[in-house]
């Protein structure tokens, strides 16, 4: 037959795509963020955007050393159940050692071993979320847990929130309906801002009262500068509350290893929820990661991250200081990796951070526009700057570029 | 305030629960496997029931080496990025492997690394499945398969199936309304069974015929004793089907390292999923299980497993001959870990597997009834036996104990 020939229809009538996406995938896109980094990945580019810890931090002797007595010192059985199939809860001295690092009672039966606290949040979301059910977000919030919560179809309620965090006023206002309130106490990703005292002990008041569920995310909690941050929101409404806890910051992010807490109310069917994700998180990773942990390692270990980023923050700020133009407003972190800046309107024309993106790149400095971080009317002038990526020259030189970028971007809003 | 005295209500009129949970919940239930596995984990029990891999099969020296390798022979920058951050497709050379170990042309950049085969399940669902989709599944199917996707609500449409798989004309007559079938082709959990080649060249002509996807779980199909099993269903039909593959029966389930091959119409939304759900699996297991599959590592290493597997089956066979009651059937399985029984009636009355497990326990012995496994109308005669887990003389003594049970048992029915 010639090929040209219309095909007899009962024989190769074209089928539609056999594909049938679920409906919810409609609203799956792929992250903003991620296709920014592709972008500023340049060679030679200095780049505050990523949201990686420091690789420097990582303790590559330790890993070997733990890798080795789990498979090697411990007896052949005990290698062997590192590499078998294991519960979903996680492996027990490992839960043991989380319950008594946190700073309040915790029951090792409600600590769930996960992959990452991604996965803790992919799991909240299928616990605790029906299609419109609505969560409460900080103003903004990390972009990561937007996407995470996204398959289950909730909508979004953001709560405003200032340098101190979330407005309990207006929580009590619009939280009245949410399934949970989902916040980051701790030098916040994109902000860098922290829950004060006062403001945990209304957000806590607040909760309690209007019996609205708190899902608490501190993976940067342990990276404090000057002083620990007040107590857990957990700590304080314990049965209220799930807590998502994370290795990737004080340890490495490579190993995928994060932990939650939940309350019995909700552990079971969190539990069901992870065996039905992936069975359980890797045997031979919580063993590593139990082995790093024996003894005082993390006591040593996290000092010298905190005084590592402590210090690529002052440089940071030093930096700012000197270059910025008048009008660029930024925050003073107290711990974490990101530091916030607010551009100035010129000539009562606001200045866009993804307008000044392709500006900064050009002349070799990257960051991350802060809109995508808004679950609702972003502030389009915000930005988000990583201080733990870079070297302390690098730092200096890529501040000097950003303002620069800004001063030309300016010029072309006059 | 006296305690007891009735409290003012507007004061601590008791909250209902603050936890209200999403209705998918209702849905997901404790694995009955799992809670049976409880019963059969008393210390003595010569146990068929499990569904592991014999841990003596883990070549705990070559992952000692590869994790050696990984930290510290590579050089610095090559360890500090197995510890940190990654993408989500998983480790480029790692998905070169797996392309490449496949035995058809796959393109890596439709390789997936999933934390897990299990995940690949999980991600297959939230793209795959709305609330109220059909899924065509074999009559019995792998259980974790429907633990897997019953969170997105699906219904499931059970396919006739026989020893050689599922039946295509039945499949034509149920499987036009289904989102996908999902399939084990080789050495099936939980029935040992494999798809012939006639019955997958028909199942592809069905599916393409009807427009229906196919999702080939493969688990076990390098676990051949006597010849490869016949080509996937995937490389037969590859713009039309989503292939799972695991390094957990090759090599070891504690690294949680699995993959899926899946078409470009839907690889972007399962990345996007895998992105949500945990980021990307450990950077660190991806290179450590490259590093094992160097060279032709695993070309020596799965034939030891497939001669010790093939033993193993043997020696079951040849007990069951030995000792079991007329009337009772199993089948030949020609790879894989397990191997199906079918209780017969006694004087009309069916026995049933469920019944029978307490009175092998009290003799010594477990095995899984294989209701569980039924998507709907349960056979409620079979049980499944898994041949790897116990020695040669505890398989001869365990199926010895089995058939007295089955004696035992039948009296009871007389």
């Amino acid at each position: 037959m010639n090929p040209l020939d219309t095909p007899p229809s009962s024989l190769s009538a074209p089928h539609p795509s056999p594909w049938q996406l679920a409906r919810r995938t409609q609203k799956m896109n792929p992250s903003v963020i991620r296709e920014i980094l592709k972008v500023t990945e340049r060679p030679g580019i200095i780049s505050f955007a990523g949201g990686l810890p420091s690789a420097q931090t990582f303790d590559i002797d330790a890993f070997d050393v733990a890798c080795h007595h789990v498979l090697k010192n411990e007896g052949q059985a005990f290698a062997q159940a590192a590499l078998q199939y294991a519960a979903s809860e996680g492996y027990a001295p490992l839960r043991e050692r989380v319950a008594a690092f946190l700073p309040w009672k915790v029951d090792p039966a409600q600590v769930l071993i996960t992959t990452g606290s991604q996965q803790g949040l992919d799991l909240v979301a299928k616990v605790l979320l029906d299609e419109g059910s609505a969560v409460a977000v900080e103003t903004p919030t990390y972009l990561g847990a937007l996407q995470a919560f996204t398959p289950m179809e909730p909508r979004f309620v953001g709560i405003a929130s200032d340098d101190e965090g979330i407005n309990p006023a207006d929580l009590a206002d619009k939280g009245r309906e949410a399934r949970f309130l989902y916040v980051l106490p701790n030098f916040q990703n994109p902000t860098g801002r922290t829950l004060s005292e006062a403001r945990r002990a209304q957000l806590v008041s607040v909760a309690e009262c209007i019996g609205l569920p708190i899902v608490e995310d501190n993976p940067y909690g342990e990276l404090w500068f000057d002083q620990p941050p007040p107590l857990p929101l957990t700590a304080r409404l314990p049965d209220q509350s799930i807590y998502l806890g994370s290795f990737s910051k004080v340890l490495a992010p490579g190993m995928r290893m994060g932990f939650m807490v939940a309350p019995t109310a909700v552990f079971p069917k969190l539990l069901q929820a992870k065996q039905a994700s992936d069975l359980h998180s890797p045997g031979f990773n919580q063993r590593v990661i139990e082995q790093v942990m024996k003894g005082d390692f993390l006591e040593r270990h996290i000092p010298k991250i905190r005084q590592l980023y402590h210090h690529q923050r002052d440089v940071m700020l030093a930096a700012l200081a000197q270059h910025m133009p008048s009008g660029v407003r930024w925050n003073t972190p107290q711990g974490g990796m990101f530091l916030w800046v607010q551009l100035p309107s010129v000539n009562g024309k606001p200045m866009h951070a993804v307008d000044l993106l392709p500006v900064a790149v050009e002349k070799g400095v990257a960051f991350v526009p802060g809109a995508p971080f808004y679950s609702e009317q972003a502030d389009t002038s915000t930005l988000r700057l990583s201080f733990v990526s870079a070297t302390d020259e690098q730092i200096r030189k890529g501040i000097a570029m950003l303002a620069a970028a800004i001063n030309d971007y300016a010029t072309t809003l006059v």
